[in-house]
């Protein structure tokens, strides 16, 4: 059994490793910690997990750790993790950190975006887990900069055309819509039933800290400078997200080229799913799963190509490909624990 | 492994059973039939579940269960079972069937709402599948009678109480509230978004079918006729149902004494959680789950007892607890294949 | 016109407040106060009224009362009204209260479930703002309590049937159920979008602070002590309440003649609207408007009334019936300003 | 009083309009036709209307509208329409149609994308009813052709930008967003309540028949011909639309620059209102109401311009830009009728 800790296990992310690690077979979970919720039971947090999760949170101590886990879960606010995975690492205990620290290579790019970054040259040689792009690399690594919800979204249906010059790369636009799970647990006016309920809206436009985390990994697919505008919005409901990703084509291609294209090139990969000829994606058909579903069509009259990604923000966007991510470096199969059936509604 | 079919797959009750039996361990489905979606794979009914059923759905002919499956589930519209289920019971094919047709030991109760029934003889022997109370029963069984979904999350709370003679029989008053998906698949303008989003309402208000059914068990735990006042009502949801059931004491009794009358009642059933002092359940605990969770509170002042109970209507209210009676029909731990990890959100 | 100030002007039952009055033909509001806000642009803080409601939002003073204001309508946290409205009143302004601080003639009973009281005197001289009941009363008063929501629909439907000794006075069961804006604008986990959606709970069973001011108002209309027992319940919607009474009918009776009575009882009231035999009331009818619809069924079997009400708990349980209130203190016709046509959806 | 008819008038459009109209202060609903629901009272249909709009819907025929009436407002399917319209105008009856049957001047291009045209010639001499943009033909205009809702929401941001050459014609993209009443209220899977309610999707992906009327209204504006990509997408709410817009800048201009042109193209138009800097339009904002609110942000790292606008799809989408042209056509102000005050929540 591979022992786990989870750091910050009472956010929605957190919780939703506690979920899938519960139920995977290969794993035990010996211990969770939360500031706010330090010396109640997990299920006194969420009741859901009465009689199921029922051990205590703690306050995080490295001492927790050492020689009982093999591999710890950072689920918490950006710039935490910077503190406590360098220790955690000391001691060979492998590292799935789901904030953004670890997600860049180029480090001024994150210190620009966020704050200084107490831990660079460790980032430097953290993996991004983008699970399906980067397997071989996630297997060896020790420590893991597990993507964004958004930059999950994008970069699955895209990096397969831009690492084969299929699309311009000037010419990216993405529109993203994220259900409110994504904002996370706090409290907050913005995620109060009535004002999300019966709205929509577009937020930090053009502006989003997911940008940079995208565009170095599209740049690095490209093996060229990669600028793209994004604008996420809000959609009143619990899990998923949609990507509306538009681009222009290098040269015309049939939609049947590009479909054969995505499928050749995820071919062996079970979390992603193309669509059919005229089938698109909803956020419904992934809901509580590892999936990422991806449809297209060309829009001939504009020479433009189309992609519709869906994804569980809370799974493949967060803890469900964080936890693939440790069973491709701990030489699982990587289905393993997250291979649970949809939900029909 | 257990060879099983399924009737009526596509319905939400139906695609339910394929769920949870796709992931069950010692299943496997041998065939799915659909009128609506004969000759239709499963997965594009339910996207959801492409890669993982994709089986194509089938007219129902006897030929394709003879010999080929063991149990069979019925998830069809009240009257269409009890033309099939004798002919699949001739094959000694066992069955749970999901309707009203074989809920009723009383034929003629079930005549008087339902309609002529043309295998009385067989609904006097079924057995009324109610997982926790008919445990003995069921195990020995070749057809059950799955119960209602309201039913199961009233009788869950009040039978113990009843059966011991705690609560007076005649001052039983259950308000209950569900989901949408109760409603089925069926398109209506009672379950336009539109009609039903920021809506509330009651409806077949103390004339709901599924009242006799209610009072024919109750009758039974308190060997006595009950009569109950039952109004249902419909909440803008998907899942889920919450049932408040109030009741005058026999006795003044405390609240602790209930709660551990209950306690001990169920004391080694998994599905029943009862919720501790102060604390009241909510059906996102049970979400996709087969648990029935109970709180409840004395209302001194009035000598009254309020109980409220909450459970999937699609699992432990239909398709799980179909699966929990055909465990317990094949010797199998009720758990099997039922214990997936509930979602934190 | 009728110069009016709102405390509190940016809690939704404020802002309702402002929406309303905002397109009252006979008022013109004088001035707005907001702590949170003080100084802030009413438009900023609801974007929904830019351009229709520029006003800042003022910190209180009683110098921006004096001789500007005709009526006040203080929709503040409990306690706070009762430092503020001996102040107004001593300058001759009218005071419509939508705290729970002045609903109270019995003193001691608000002390017991809220606190202490500093201005118990002028409590006792207030009227009960129950519109349709107290209309004669409203008229000349100076200061009114406006009731709470859920009296409001529990009373409507219950005094006209209590006050004529139609049911029994110990009988009464009320199951209530409220859209999450009853909860206020304040932030708290339990509004949280992804905890409520998808969700359904009770609360404060048998134990709400409504509870003594609906046994009191009960207990006048029916000249002896009357105890109910009422558990509440939340709704992943934002506007609208329902609540479904039960009580044992004195002497059988039929359903028409208690439709008769109720609709001879209010026959001339506008607001209220009895369903015909067989239709009963959804939220969504009376959404956005000032009408109670109430709807009822004789369960004959068990000698059992149930009435059904429907309210939008923000208008006619908060917002609405002050309006109505100062419209009737006023000598206006009490419909003036609340006659927006409802929406289809 | 202007007498006015409604064709269609059970439908979500249809209804919409008895709403606004009857509520309009210069109008009386002389008559309603549908066909569904013909000898049936309007709140028989609507409960939410009684005692406000009891009127019987009729079947339409010619006769009850000579003489009757001087508007009618026909909200059909398209097709209807104009084998009504001809007959109606013969007879000095202005008509503000809701479909499409007249809101192209190139019948070709209708007839490509819809059916046959009956009445083609009339078409062609029918004004496109965008108020803003249109207000001086509309006002003698005896036949308006309504615009639909997408491209409403898609032209009143980009016309000024399009007709003043700021942005490139050939780099508009358009991602849309609408609530479920916009498919209307006849019943079908796609809008049952569980299969919306959690979901979000993409449909008709650069492939809806919108796409033709927002690039003949963009050519015209442009003096050149235009063609966007455009892709719709459904969100899980009622009322509401968000279209997010994307296009090049000819030269490099200041979000400030562009500002104060929407400012200046609009700004004696009371329904359009312009976003402050950091600010972005919600629909919630928007909801029961004529306005559309337009925000604003310059990508210039990319050189693009992202234009967000949101309307209430039932009202600037539809009712109530048709009862805004009404009141142009017949010289009233064109906020008469449509000033309600907006909802905080």
């Amino acid at each position: 059994m591979i022992r786990v800790g989870i750091l910050g296990a009472t956010g929605y992310a957190g919780a939703e490793l506690v979920r899938i690690l519960r139920g995977h077979p290969d794993v035990e979970i010996a211990v969770i910690t939360s500031r706010q919720y330090a010396g109640v039971s997990f299920s006194d947090v969420y009741p859901a997990m009465r009689g199921i999760m029922d051990m205590p949170c703690r306050e995080y101590h490295i001492d927790h750790f050492v020689n009982q886990v093999d591999v710890v879960f950072t689920a918490l606010p950006h710039k935490l993790p910077m503190s406590v995975v360098p220790e955690l690492m000391a001691h060979q205990i492998k590292v799935v950190d789901l904030s953004a620290d670890f997600r860049f290579r180029n480090v001024p790019v994150y210190e620009k975006h966020y704050q200084h970054h107490t831990a660079g040259k460790l980032s430097e040689s953290a993996v991004y887990g983008l699970s399906e792009i980067h397997a071989e690399k996630i297997r060896t690594a020790s420590l893991i900069g597990n993507p964004g919800c958004y930059p999950t979204s994008l970069l699955l249906p895209l990096i397969p055309l831009i690492a084969h010059k299929m699309v311009k790369t000037g010419s990216i636009i993405a529109d993203a819509k994220s259900g409110v799970s994504g904002a996370g647990r706090s409290i907050s006016l913005g995620t109060h039933f009535c004002e999300v309920n019966e709205s929509f809206k577009a937020y930090k436009v053009a502006d989003h800290r997911h940008i940079p985390e995208m565009e170095e990994n599209l740049s690095i697919a490209a093996k060229e400078p990669v600028q793209i505008t994004f604008v996420p919005h809000l959609v009143p409901m619990t899990r998923g997200m949609l990507t509306t990703i538009y681009a222009e084509l290098c040269q015309p291609a049939s939609e049947n080229d590009i479909r054969e294209h995505l499928e050749s090139y995820y071919h062996d990969r079970y979390f992603i799913r193309i669509c059919r000829e005229g089938i698109f994606p909803d956020v419904s058909h992934v809901k509580t799963t590892n999936f990422c579903d991806i449809g297209l069509k060309v829009d001939k009259r504009n020479n433009r190509i189309v992609l519709v990604s869906v994804i569980d923000n809370l799974v493949k966007g967060a803890a469900g490909q964080a936890v693939q991510n440790m069973n491709l470096m701990m030489g699982l199969d990587e289905r393993t624990g997250l291979d649970s059936v949809p939900l029909p509604v």
